[in-house]
């Protein structure tokens, strides 16, 4: 038995999981992250103790325990930034081994969502794979022979900033063109939100939203779209085109066996999937051989928890 | 001992090459392509055995031959596509080793040069690596830990292809913004003679060819550029920048622990390397984190026999 906890901006999830992938109970609390990361670790090892107890496992069996962040962590279990919890330089193992006594493994909340779909989902059966985490941003859970692959110093699998283009917003981190200003959630509201500021006015999205472009999500320009309406339809256009610029860029640097799309622009389905694969086939470079598979993701919000206890059972392995 | 071979456009280059990445004995011959795959293949056999005669090494003593093509081979030794050569599915380690009896290991020239740099050069001591050569095109050899990384379909670290603007001018391969239309040797000269034809005529650069726009090449204007011209300048600058970017794609990807710059463009040495370091640093993500070292590759001519002799060492290994 693994636990694996999924350390998000508003929730602490936690799971027992089994060998075979399955959450066999689960527990979360609120993270409040504004109290600190003191008060925030102290309810993460309650959280384990009150699992470990609820669920009736004996604690020794209990092999390692795995925990995604929103950030960044060293090798050494140390949290390097979560800019979302306001944590920086947080020695996070240290304060849950020695709370807890059970080995803590820590890493990227996309890198261990894509462990989870590498072990039991989209990815399985692939000798390496990438996850993309179309969300507000863009995440990417890279896996190499079976392992996650956080590169040399800890920062790699940053795709959302990789740059593909030049952008009519700037991205939140200060440059032009990042992956994550043309194909995240965030992207394409705000593209439609500048085609109704044009004056394309004559659409479903604003019909969806009642008037306030504030409103318009995702799924409502897709929705949108999927009726046919002609903004919405531009706006995903636009979207796909600079997905699979991105995804070409990553099969001819990496040629992965296969790439997952993951995160709340995935739950477009196979309207986006569909979408996405005419494009790169039309685009990619060398259209005698084979490329990546292209897939959706299989988790939703399990992938944190799951992909966490692997983190754990990869680590003691 | 191994024999490592650099098959390219215009000539074959071989030579046997020591443990220690040593080459004692080294012969080429012209590829005249033209020829066929037929008579071309025959020479590389015959150049191969000449090799073995004229430096009196034991034959057996020779356990295996790598050789760098300049395009793709798949896992069992068939060259997929060599478009400067006109190959295509051409059976190479089939018609090597019925003929000379030793093991034969295939891989891109790119990738067998960073095999070179990562085991006894540049990238020496780091456990992953990149080497990108700048030369006409892109290329790129990616050594993850201590092997070279081709993909799952052989057609990985196509990096001179990753899109990463819109620029002036479309790319061989059809396709508008890749890396290699923006910082490799042809870049820098097609935006040169552009910067000339639009009127910016007072440069040292037409002085060095004469006024003959068709005779620029990267090392006039590099050298124009260190002596102060402003025009040479400005087109080191935009390759700089774009550079720059690719690297930062890179790093943001797979966060190597090195990075090495080679091909024709390197020539340009520590002038060039510096611009990039320090438009590195201003443009990191991280800035507070280590993050890649960027050196200039060590070998020039020689990196492709040991590369593809070392490629043969690690394929008997």
């Amino acid at each position: 038995m693994y636990i694996g906890i999924d350390l998000g901006g508003t929730n602490i999830a936690a799971g027992l999981v089994d060998e075979t992938g399955k959450i066999v109970y689960s527990k979360s609390t609120p993270t409040l992250s504004a109290r600190g990361y003191k008060d925030v670790i102290a309810d993460i090892n309650k959280l384990v103790k009150e699992l470990i107890k609820e669920s009736n496992v004996n604690r020794e069996d209990v092999k390692a325990i795995g925990i995604g962040i929103p950030g960044l962590a060293d090798k050494d279990g140390n949290v390097i930034f979560c800019v979302n919890l306001g944590w920086e330089n947080i020695p996070l193992r240290k304060m849950m081994e020695d709370e807890l006594n059970i080995p803590v493994f820590i890493d990227n909340d996309a890198t261990v969502a894509g462990l989870a779909e590498y072990e039991f989902g989209a990815m399985k059966g692939s000798k390496n794979g990438i996850l993309l985490t179309l969300g507000t941003g863009i995440g990417g859970g890279i896996v190499l022979n079976g392992e996650v692959y956080s590169g040399a110093h800890g920062v790699g699998s940053e795709i959302g900033h990789m740059i593909i283009g030049e952008n009519f917003y700037n991205c939140n981190c200060g440059k032009n063109g990042c992956f994550e200003t043309f194909a995240s959630s965030t992207a394409i509201i705000k593209y439609a939100q500048k085609l109704i500021k044009e004056g394309n006015t004559d659409t479903k999205i604003l019909e969806k939203v009642n008037g306030d472009i504030e409103k318009i999500n995702a799924k409502v320009i897709f929705d949108s779209a999927k009726e046919g309406d002609k903004v919405a339809k531009m706006a995903v256009d636009r979207l796909v085109k600079y997905l699979v610029i991105g995804i070409f860029n990553i099969v001819n640097f990496m040629d992965p066996e296969v790439i997952a799309l993951g995160g709340g622009v995935s739950n477009a389905g196979e309207y986006l999937l569909n979408l996405v694969k005419e494009e790169f086939e039309k685009n990619k470079y060398y259209k005698t051989l084979p490329a990546a598979k292209i897939v959706l993701a299989e988790y939703k919000n399990d992938a944190g928890i799951i992909g966490a206890a692997m983190l754990g059972k990869h680590g003691v392995a």
